[in-house]
């Protein structure tokens, strides 16, 4: 027996964070808030006000303002409060495949002795494409793990993948199918034991559970902004470097933006010394505001408020989901998973586009699996119970 | 003598787009339009539309209804407008820098049996260090022409730099600083006749002059839309690819964005079979959206219209610093140069400084240039002279 949705909305301490974003009516759940996060009231005001008065009346001072800055500044908020990360490390940039790319390069450098890049067949398709360019390009290999999609990637699977040969270990916290939550720590060690470097796709977990790069020790890390940092449809994406690696890294996209003396315009290309090297071209400006307003509301709540809250959505799914007898492929110790809860189905495309047509939105995901993303501050329960009770219906109707 | 500006105003056929943009009153001239163009009025309804209706209602249905195609169309819309360019060759995408890396790579993979890339000494840093980065990363010359800053780039200057050896050749069409036009059709045929590919940074070309690259059967060109596009600070880039290439092309940052089959997820990376294998990441919805906006004013201005205005504009702004005896180091033939006009002079830094506390927003640029930027649908002569009056002022004041 589930406990009541709205005793369970009374109750959350985080409820009144759901005002704070433009909910559509019309809808009567919205399931995919980690795909894409909802518009922060916040952002529609910051991004009017940005256009009238920062770009329309500073127009090119804008730069001497504040924007040249911005991607280390927004980077170091997003840094201390979603990252466990100290300044300096973080920087707000391109898109997370961008990011990845560089992020290769720079980790190869690292480790010229070595020639093997492992990563999980399970990992999101641009981790694992841009993996197989670099490695191309590189003359490395690619040692494939190949992890239940439940269990997903346990110490003990990357234990037997690690040698001699391994530069680099690819992996995602939260797998975006599953939702199963990787050990960062426990694996960070584990690859620094074999004296290898991990760089670590943060898309799924980044604003729904505290990360603690730094306590981990963690080498790189990526992710992008557009889930549960409700920062817009293709916003910039961040990027961090541990610090003991900032001054000795180098990214193969040196555009202006990395040099050392950016309006000098040298004939000579020097790297900034510091994080600002890992950036290339002029910065989203735009994009990167609206970054800050997600991460200010993530901030203002807490990571850890927000990652109980996370548990107890995705619990009370779990809850209805098994009550009506549906399979899922997501963890249910709370410990191992994520955000989001995701049901297996032999109808998992036709029951997607009928509960869109019925005004709930999950994520249909290749070849049989529904997505259910659960975006703490501004997911009610009872919005879950509510969609849930659709994807329920429609599952009963279909009479496997 | 030069005509009375409100006499070139009343006669001006653009002179009522100037009311599509905000305008700052409390600026006297804002004469930097080729760093940062003004806002549009049509961009600031477009975003707010966009954020509210787009992001907040259609939330990630809006990639079902046109977001994914958005890199294609308006690169499309681009191309036909701008560029001269049939449609499938032109995306919107990145930065201009990470867009030449990938070009870069792109280009130097169609010729492997050559080692050198040619670029001039005067071209924008971004373009220099990103041609230094991939020729080391791929074990290839640079062959640096060194041409005179206001002759800039001749057919002679290249001719002297092609042989057996040359791959690609980067140029910018107008130079960032003197504002000297290249022979985009006569250098693009030079360096065909050796073989070898070329690669267009428009950055300060684009949105101010016909340019016509199917026309020239340009390789490959790239620029931004932050300055003539007037899509705001760090707005999304533009690559064009011919067609004879597009299918023959590979990039490195091959990211999700750039795969056949996009939502399939597919274990194994297969190109996209047109100019999306161009892609990377997520697309900036926001920022193709303002680029959009920017690109339709100037498709219904026309880029022939706005050429003429344009060099009107350089003309009389050219005939006020003639008469103050000011130096410039931008061609005197309207038909040498693209839509800014530059001024050298060695106080050039105070100068700078002082016009912008008198409300008159000019570039400096090391290490003696002062450059005036026109941009024809929003600067009026009354604009160019009010600010010219200030610089010229202020020089004199200098008594050198």
């Amino acid at each position: 027996m589930t406990t009541r949705p709205d005793v369970l909305d009374a109750a959350d301490p985080l409820a009144a964070f759901r005002d704070r974003f433009v909910i559509d009516h019309d809808l009567v759940a919205y399931l995919d808030g980690n795909s894409l996060g909802r518009v922060p009231k916040a952002t529609v005001e910051r991004l009017g006000t940005f256009v009238r008065e920062e770009w329309g009346s500073r127009l090119i001072r804008g730069w001497d303002d504040s924007w040249v800055d911005l991607p280390v500044t927004v980077g170091d908020e997003l840094g201390a409060a979603l990252l466990g990360a100290a300044p300096g490390q973080t920087v707000i940039a391109d898109s997370t495949s961008v990011n990845i790319y560089k992020l290769l390069h720079a980790a190869a450098d690292l480790r010229p002795d070595r020639d093997e890049i492992v990563i999980d067949a399970t990992n999101f398709p641009t981790d694992r494409y841009l993996v197989e360019s670099v490695a191309a390009a590189r003359g490395m290999t690619v040692r494939w793990l190949e992890p239940d999609l439940v269990d997903n990637v346990t110490v003990d699977v990357v234990a037997g993948a690690l040698g001699e040969r391994t530069a680099l270990v690819v992996l995602s916290q939260v797998d975006y199918r599953s939702g199963t939550l990787v050990d960062l720590p426990a694996v960070t060690q584990l690859v620094h034991d074999a004296s290898a470097l991990v760089l670590w796709d943060l898309c799924h977990s980044a604003g729904v559970m505290p990360i603690g790069l730094d306590a981990a020790q963690a080498d790189f890390a990526v992710g992008c902004t557009y889930k549960y940092l409700n920062s817009g449809p293709g916003s910039p994406a961040f990027m961090y470097v541990a610090e003991r690696h900032v001054t000795e890294v180098a990214q193969p996209i040196s555009g202006w933006f990395s040099a050392a003396d950016l309006f000098a315009m040298s004939d000579t290309y020097v790297a900034a010394p510091d994080i600002r090297r890992m950036l290339s071209g002029t910065p989203a400006v735009a994009g990167i505001v609206a970054v800050q307003e997600g991460v200010r509301l993530i901030a203002e709540a807490g990571v850890d408020a927000i990652r109980a809250k996370s548990e107890a959505l995705t619990a009370h799914t779990i809850g209805l989901l098994d009550a009506a007898g549906l399979v899922i492929v997501t963890p249910r110790d709370s410990a191992l998973r994520g955000s989001h809860v995701t049901v297996r189905h032999p109808d998992a495309r036709s029951i997607t586009d009928q509960m869109i047509a019925r005004g709930v939105v999950p994520d249909f995901r290749e070849p049989d699996l529904i997505r259910l993303g659960l975006s703490p501050l501004s997911t009610s329960f009872a919005e879950v119970e509510a969609g849930v009770r659709v994807l329920v219906e429609l599952a009963a109707g279909t009479r496997r």
